[in-house]
């Protein structure tokens, strides 16, 4: 079948989240994706948790779809055969530290020397330039340096994350549409480029207006956790059973919700204006938690929103499982985890009439290099024996 | 200057903001993006705060680079002369509800017959296939109902939502991505292809390792705000002026933090394994709190990375407009609202040696339609004028 990528070959260096999860991307679009990992251990993140049977579940959620070859960077022998096999590619994605594909010779410069049509795509924290460049950084940095510990949370919380780790996973799929976008510009140009993605960067672009609202009026946003400082009833209930979002902020919308819940407190005339509602949105939101907190979430959501109100039960894990929703767009998907079983990870949101994502599971450490390196470099059994001998795979 | 999405034209009909970012996604990296909006009031946006001089900053954050003209879709007329554009393009974008666009006679199935190459791309809230695909949503819902709420705040606050609108954003993301996947894919094949991006799945594609820990183990994420429920100490911790976020569970870097805080307490032996300071975390904490509140942000960041341990200040808006590292990567930029004055925005994350991003502000209602109805339609002044004497445009 004719794929989006087909015919793209990438060379994933990645580490952990940000660079995995951007490879993943080209992938399910049927990219030739070849993850390079160290001889033995493989990458960083296959040591850590969760666990399956005694099998980590952390590369198998951002590696699908690949293949996997080993390679000994740290020698003159591996990083020789890591540019040969540069050499026969179109995409190399990196996240290693800003300086170290310098070191190890597979800059920019060095890549572009030997094959001009490369696009080489690196992801750091805060980026290959500027004064922090070389500070050390992960998720939960990205979130606090790019604004977004500063806007979530409640009154009491304090700066809060949030709870994934959104900066490793938009800068992938940033990355991802980057490159792209030099695969597009290269069919014009015939050469590749440099892209410098940084998590910062990418969580600064997500800010939605408080910038411009900073910027023009010296305004900083607040924490109200799941209230909606301009608008009321907006919050998150409290169910028999679980938890439910709700907003109803609009007059229209109020009125509706009034027949709804038919509590006469909510028919004050305090309440009828959307500043009233504002002003008075402790007593407000004191008498919807109670209806809320009378029923069970599916009961509130499956009134409120057959009534025209906005609202959505809060999804947790085994509410997620349980969608019918989810099944039919398939958004959990089955893929086995060597050594230990059959497991539900994360399906693709990409659902493209001409492109279906299909899904294997990420490869085992080396687990292509024979393939690899006889397709690829036309290596022989006994050449490919030989590195393995030396340990350069 | 060759632009990777050069001689592409996009008609943007998005509202709000996932199908507009996704239009401005396209348009900083060269594409014509023609944002298309009803005559007079423009898209429904438009009336949204923060305000600047009473210009609205919400359409201005989410469309620069874009041409703006006015079409009325209510009328036949209006239909057919978005047709006649959609007939000289390569993609549209749209987040209307489900079922809208075939009921416009815009569906891919009507613009398919006009025009094969099209790549009509529909964002919505749960997807356009399933059994929920009619239910009302927005940002929050979709957070809710993807699973991010139930993972984000403290053990006390109950579930949160992201401080943005993280799932409009990861959307519009993730659809720019998926469109020049089906470019890459057209130019072989020839054909378009229909792109249906739900809100939903895309922030259950972000969910970590949540989704396959529940599979595998059966476990249900806890919120516990910014600590690591297997690695002590970690946490967001208040100091004289500001916040920092720190990480030193590992041992290497927990004898780190020993030397650079000098707390003899910090030296019991309960505290020296991983699980003894995860099993006294509350203790532990306790402490690096009282040394963080002695200090400025910035002092403590600054003795902490110096030492080899990861932490960085959390920055609010007034620390991201001073930040160094935001100047020297351009993060923000400046950009003119009409009618109000020059105002901050944040930039693009893409930072490409090949197609560095240019700033053209937002465009006002309507500001292009002489000028794209002349050059992509070929209409005369008379024709444009009498349009626009009709309403249609």
């Amino acid at each position: 079948m004719n794929r989006p990528l087909e015919g793209i070959r990438v060379i994933d260096l990645g580490r952990f989240v940000s660079a995995p999860f951007c490879g993943m991307l080209l992938a399910d679009m049927g990219a030739e994706v070849i993850k390079v990992e160290r001889p033995g251990k493989g990458e960083d993140g296959r040591s850590l948790g969760p666990f399956m049977n005694g099998q980590s579940l952390y590369v198998p959620t951002f590696n699908r779809n690949k293949k996997g070859v080993t390679i000994q960077t740290r020698s003159p022998e591996g990083i020789q055969l890591l540019k040969d096999l540069i050499r026969e590619s179109d995409v190399v994605i990196e996240n290693y530290r800003p300086g170290t594909i310098k070191k190890m010779g597979i800059s920019y410069e060095d890549l572009k020397a030997i094959n001009p049509r490369i696009i080489l795509a690196s992801i750091s924290g805060y980026g290959q330039t500027g004064p922090d460049a070389l500070k050390p950084a992960f998720d939960p940095v990205a979130q606090a340096v790019g604004g977004l510990y500063s806007i979530t949370g409640t009154k009491d919380s304090g700066p809060l994350g949030a709870g994934t780790i959104i900066s490793d996973l938009t800068t992938g799929i940033y990355t991802a549409y980057a490159i792209l976008a030099a695969i597009l510009q290269r069919e014009k140009t015939g050469e590749g480029q440099y892209i410098d993605i940084a998590m910062v960067d990418c969580m600064i672009s997500m800010l939605h207006t408080y910038v411009a609202n900073y910027s023009a009026n010296g305004i900083i946003p607040e924490r109200h956790g799941n209230r909606d400082p301009i608008s009321a009833p907006a919050d998150c209930y409290t169910t028999k059973d679980g938890y439910v979002v709700m907003h109803a902020g609009e007059d229209k919308t109020y009125e509706l919700l009034k027949k709804i819940v038919g509590d006469p407190r909510l028919e004050d005339h305090k309440f009828d204006s959307h500043q009233g509602r504002v002003t008075h949105q402790e007593e407000l939101e004191g008498y919807l938690h109670e209806w809320f907190a009378a029923r069970t979430a599916e009961e509130a959501e499956q009134a409120l929103v057959s009534g025209g109100v906005i609202a959505a039960v809060v999804h947790d894990m085994p509410r997620l499982f349980a969608s019918e929703q989810v099944k039919a767009r398939q958004s959990l998907v089955q893929m086995e985890v060597p050594g230990a079983g059959m497991c539900t990870f994360q399906g693709s949101p990409l659902k493209m009439s001409g492109a279906p994502v299909t899904y294997t599971r990420a490869p085992k450490i080396g687990e292509h290099n024979e393939q690899v390196l006889h397709d690829v470099l036309g290596r022989s059994e006994e050449q490919i024996k030989a590195l393995a001998e030396k340990g350069i795979i």
